[in-house]
């Protein structure tokens, strides 16, 4: 940890303890400089990263003051998903929902991606024509196949730094995290076998079961933990699971942060079953707090780990640069890859590899949370602020999504069409389960609008939940 | 057609009818363009054209002579697969054999590129710059998916030059031609299925089925004419066959060409039998002919030919660009494709997009078709030269391999592995048959080597066969 970092840290710390209250203000730079023996460079960025966090805001020519809390709505509630597995039939909903966030001019708050513009574009359009005008042509063809070698090194000593042991040649490059998680999940199931997923889970993951004819076990999934390990527990007990495919950071659509013991509990239990985790780690890196949460992978020992993650959500979107490091299935999923697209792009591959070798990811990740953190901010203030009170809402703590759970006589995708009309989108929550459930919730992306759309979006939206509700409850589902 | 090619095809028909013999002079320059009244430019083009397909050749202050016909071995025989479908297993084998492809210092007969040196890589370096320039971050994202659809109006484009009807609408973006072939297999069959292949086929689509779990029904394959009709008729009378995997022009690794009256008379009987046909055509534009043949797709008024390519082998090696034309499985194919890959790299879409819209295409095309004819002479003339007389092998009439027929002493395994240990590959025959069969076969790349290390690798190559001859057959299998 750097030493603002550690700063920061300390004074967040006495903030969560009520030591420093909301209103108060924090001690000037100088006084802080001369207490603690530190440059004044060290001060300014720890004030900078608390006010990213949303922990303080500076008053013109008064100093640092301790923001009152983001304004805390409910937490939405547990769901309880039907406990055998199912087949899974995915309708056209998704595929009519995701074509009405491509719309130019509509509020993409139900977009899957963050803002575009949040990314050094114009860098790594210049790390690719260097890359490209430097490449000798027999080279195109030996970075085919599992990837750059030196690339898959660079990934590896990422997982180093973020606490995780994975080697070069257990990493297979992927076109995104998308056809990581596919490839995984092909090489440990087979046509009819059950997969243990999250209740809700990202509609990517019920595409790949319903593509590869698996039945699937819905897991109760808290808003703020993640996986509920009991309820994991009890399927494992009455189902042969082939796999488990969960998000243990900052899960989508529900933003959930599985606490590290939890995650270590979770690969144990794991590990005794021989059941393969399929950990989709996209917005791993998208994290509030002070450091990367580890991944499950990190407390693998025996390889029933596969870790999937991508640069689409941190750094490249566009790029379709992903990869699996499956651990013990690494073979089989490289073998899958050959043999379905061979290969990732080879500008895509020199552009990441020119860019983490030059240096300056951490740099820009440290930015792109702060913008995200300030946008998560205001979107909680604005939902609290226009939505009626009887929404909920979780308090996510990294990603750029937040859950809403809605009355019950609101009805999702009535309100997605709705809000369509006024120009903007929504993700409504039958599309993340197998069985059309979460009819009262909305996934709302506050990380894709630019940042002064998100008050009269949601202001709009709070009306229309308003409206919504003065109809007399829909029979509960 | 343009003027110089009239006027080369016309030459050719008289060369080919005896009119003009081995060693005769043709007309000079100056008197060709009297005759003719044509430019000078035109009578250079066709000469040059001429002296590419190894027809004249041009003698230092003499003029231009017709050569003696390419040295003419026996073709192969045709080869008669078991007549039942059977599950398909790909063991190590061929990963082994592409493993030795990949290494360093190996003269590269066994790859299955062509050499990246043909390409325009500069050109399309500074196109991915240019591109990745001018893109505005939102664009990112509405690239994604099927694709740009300026790029599929491009290849529809394309499409209609070559005499084929194809919407943008019908075209789905791809990582390479292997992933849509991929896609439009999973879109027309289930688990258990069976597939109708060539003997020998491609080990990719072997790969392909035994991923997706799929039988294979082998067709008997002409080393000429590609698929024998009445194979296939039978084929489809005994067993219930989801779809047809063939690949009309310049068949990998056959390299036979289906003629057109063959290709309309199988599209008519799959229409009949309501039979899916996914073309693989990434060899198409690499013909040595006059023109283009038509891919089966030309044929098709019902939408049952799923054609497949990519600009792999014609422009851009590594950037992974291919596509399908799925049509009336269209649909099907782009919602796989979102839910495995999502979407092919924009940075490679952007490549191509641009280079198409620019121009230049055919000009490059033409030059690579007469560098791959040239070495095509020159790898029949040393096979010619320096393989034992029982050797039989093919004369490919496009694309850049030879199926050469060893005696059945010479095993094709064991001729692979002296080969790697005088640092050559070669692709031995059993990888392109799902039961191992072509146990006295390989397949040649002309098109890898550089041209100067043909002789020396095919007169080692001879060597080692004829060292191989000395033994006593094995037991034919």
């Amino acid at each position: 940890m750097k030493k603002y970092e550690a700063l920061a840290e300390e004074i967040e710390v006495q903030i969560t303890a009520g030591t420093l209250r909301p209103g108060e203000r924090l001690p000037s730079v100088r006084e802080t400089i001369a207490s603690r023996s530190v440059s004044p460079s060290t001060v300014f960025e720890a004030y900078a990263l608390l006010e990213a966090r949303g922990r303080i805001e500076a008053r013109a020519r008064s100093g640092f003051f301790v923001k009152a809390p983001t304004p805390q709505r409910s937490e939405p509630l547990l769901a309880r998903p039907q406990p055998n597995s199912h087949t899974v039939i995915v309708n056209d909903l998704v595929l009519e929902v995701l074509g009405s966030i491509r719309e130019r001019g509509i509020v993409p708050l139900g977009s899957a991606f963050p803002n575009p513009a949040l990314f050094p574009l114009e860098r790594l359009a210049r790390e690719t024509s260097a890359g490209l005008r430097e490449l000798e042509p027999e080279q195109m063809l030996h970075d085919l196949g599992p990837g750059n070698q030196e690339l898959r090194r660079q990934i590896a000593l990422r997982y180093m730094s973020n606490g995780v042991v994975a080697s070069a040649d257990e990493i297979v490059v992927t076109s995104g995290a998308m056809e990581a998680l596919n490839l995984c999940l092909q090489a440990v199931t087979r046509p009819g076998d059950a997969v243990a997923i999250e209740s809700p889970t990202f509609y990517g993951c019920l595409q790949a079961l319903e593509r590869l004819q698996l039945r699937a076990v819905e897991v109760a999934t808290h808003p703020r933990d993640g996986v509920q390990l009991d309820s994991l527990e009890n399927v494992l007990q009455r189902e042969r699971v082939s796999a488990c495919w969960f998000m243990p950071n900052f899960q989508n659509p529900l933003g959930a942060l599985m606490p590290a013991e939890q995650k270590k509990q979770l690969v144990q239990m794991l590990t005794r079953h021989q059941v393969p985790l399929i950990e989709d780690d996209v917005y791993g890196e998208l994290y509030f707090g002070v450091r990367r949460a580890l991944p499950a992978k990190a407390f693998d020992d025996e390889g029933w780990v596969m870790h999937c993650s991508s640069m689409s959500k941190s750094l490249a979107p566009g790029y379709r640069l992903g990869w699996a490091a499956a651990g013990r299935f690494a073979r089989a999923v490289e073998r899958l890859k050959l043999s379905s697209t061979l290969s990732v792009a080879v500008p895509s591959q020199l552009a990441v590899l020119r860019y983490l070798r030059a240096g300056g990811f951490d740099k820009h990740l440290r930015h792109l949370r702060s913008l995200l953190a300030l946008r998560r901010e205001e979107a909680l203030r604005c939902i609290a602020r226009h939505f009626p009170s009887e929404v909920r809402v979780t308090l996510p703590q990294g990603g750029y999504f937040v859950w809403v759970e809605l009355p019950p006589q609101v009805d999702a995708l009535e309100l997605h069409r709705l809000a369509l009309s006024q120009s903007i989108s929504v993700a409504p929550g039958p599309i993340f389960s197998a069985d059309q459930r979460f009819r009262h919730h909305l996934r709302l992306n506050y990380g894709h609008p630019r940042l002064e759309q998100l008050e009269p979006a949601l202001k709009t939206l709070g009306r229309l939940v308003a409206g919504l509700m003065k109809r007399p409850a829909l029979m509960p589902r």
